[in-house]
């Protein structure tokens, strides 16, 4: 398997991204990597790291995005950029996938425009996973489109399904929408029409669950939880920092008193395991679903171990035919002809 | 101090409504109350929790708003629920504050329509605390705006700010607004415009921020973190849900052989530490905040010791003069003539 890497993105490149590399690399040993960056600057991450030059192939370039760069001015002028390098060798079919922890925004954009979205998507989503008591849930959209209408939160909702049942191996994930009440009347336009397109399209590889509030993605209510870019984003977020937060507090409370001191030294086993299950590392590696073509984000401001785990991803969706279901069971959606008003949606619905 | 109550709103009203009020009387002997609800219903609860009649009021009422009505319905119908008449109190002056915890969009129509908003403010927000590691942040809006535009943003900050100052004596609090990256093109263009407005509009009472991203908040970014009422309920929401989940985890783990037994047993105090930290019911009680009178929304899924808590910040944001003050603060605010489009806001920027 050939991943495309853009060396240069993230807050701690290259470092970040070779180091990562070796991680990957001890797991598997049939990865190999075209790598895409500024040479003079990565070369002495790859001899840091005792990266073997057989495992790779270097392209040099000496443009990179910056990481607050606007999406339309990236892809208007950063062509000769590591990361459109990374995207465009897997539209030419010289890599199975790329990974970048580079501009989230110019990502996206570059992935659109060189890979293209699959037929019947009109927008790709960012899907993750998010820890929760008995395992993870997929979530998307986790922050690619800041205001997406009913069509896109159904087209997530079975990409997200796909994705859990394909890669995850759920025979009939449980779906939901992302909503500030359980009740029908709850929330906004967009989400109750696309929930009443949802429901007017049963299928049987998938249950759909109604809406689910931020609180109930932790209690395994959902497989899948379909949300905007802005609201998911806010979610895994609040959950990722809520976690260290504990942690944090864990430590502080260390301080309370001789008795605070013993609790919290017999307590590290516990910690331990908060902090691997909680890891954000651990689940770093997002997914753009939707493209003709496999697109990984990397958090921008993770570590090595981190970068590895973005890697993995890319693997493991390399080996399935992810991207075919996607198009197939979207057939099955009975979208009304006009999903922007509510008032057409519900006419729609009248005539039936 | 004389507090109206519904009694009949909540998932365990009236239980948790009497118990919370008993509970209230324990800490403040000088608090009155006019209790609104079916009486047959409530009246062995008053006795339950043996309530001195001498400290209550009772009106009877047979109507109550259903926790799943739509506002707009609510609003025609139900003019002699337990709700509309505790706010009516308000508004006649027989109650210096109302408690709710019935159905959120009910209480802040009726609030709205009712008490009316104050002078320059559109739209009234849900105002809560939210655990932070230092302490606590307020949050504005946490859920009655679904949908928001950048006067409300702005208008939401300045509430924040003054409450912040006013209530939490924070002498300059730091104001950001919640968004999915700390760069100025992150987000959606009504945040961008709020920003741009608050940033014109310089006082000595405030210090803006920026852009505030979910894990930003925990680890005490800002003092008030500002957003729709939609990516706030997801934040409120995530974060308690995250905390109950790693006392979940915790409890999960002590199965986990003899070692996990012993370590668990020796981390209840951290556990007590960490549930009492982070305990939603401490910080139960949202203000409906932008309205001529005050009204408190209390969880609706609650009990006794959370609405007891809702009950404390009723009689803590009586005590101040907070909605003069807000009126007073948004006169120092240069709002653009137009703030729905960006071109206008543009445009308005360079004629300056």
């Amino acid at each position: 398997m050939i991943l495309a890497v853009d060396a240069m993105g993230g807050d701690n490149a290259p470092d970040c991204v070779i180091g990562g590399i070796r991680y990957a690399l001890k797991k598997n040993k049939d990865l190999t990597f075209l790598l895409f960056g500024n040479e003079p600057v990565v070369r002495p991450f790859l001899e840091k790291y005792k990266i073997d030059p057989k495992v790779y192939t270097f392209v040099h370039t000496e443009d990179a995005v910056p990481p607050d760069e606007k999406p339309g001015i990236a892809v208007r002028t950063r062509r000769k950029s590591s990361m459109w390098l990374a995207i465009d060798a897997v539209k030419k079919g010289q890599a199975d996938a790329v990974v970048s922890a580079g501009n989230t925004g110019a990502l996206m954009a570059f992935s659109k425009v060189i890979l293209g979205t699959l037929p019947a998507i009109h927008r790709p989503a960012l899907l993750a996973l998010i820890p929760t008591r008995k395992g993870e849930c997929v979530g998307l959209d986790l922050g690619a489109n800041a205001v997406c209408d009913a069509r896109n939160l159904v087209e997530f909702a079975v990409m997200g399904e796909v994705y859990c049942r394909i890669v995850m191996k759920k025979s009939v994930p449980v779906v939901g929408f992302l909503n500030i009440g359980s009740e029908k009347t709850k929330g906004r336009d967009e989400i109750r029409q696309a929930a009443q397109i949802l429901e007017e399209s049963p299928s049987d590889t998938r249950r759909f669950y109604g809406y689910v509030e931020a609180d109930g993605v932790g209690k395994d209510a959902v497989d899948v939880v379909v949300c905007d870019g802005f609201s998911g984003n806010v979610l895994i977020k609040a959950i990722e920092g809520t976690a260290r937060l504990v942690v944090r507090l864990f430590k502080d409370f260390r301080s309370g008193g001789i008795l605070g001191f013993f609790s919290f030294v017999l307590a590290v086993p516990l910690l331990l395991f908060l902090k691997k299950k909680m890891d954000p590392r651990r689940y770093n590696g997002a997914m753009l679903i939707g493209l003709k073509g496999i697109s990984i984000k990397s958090h921008g401001g993770t570590d090595a171990v981190g970068y590895a785990n973005a890697i993995g991803v890319a693997v493991e969706t390399v080996k399935y035919d992810l991207l075919g279901q996607i198009t197939e069971n979207l057939k099955n959606v009975k979208f009304p002809d006009v999903t922007e008003s509510g008032e057409k949606a519900s006419a729609e619905q009248a005539k039936d």
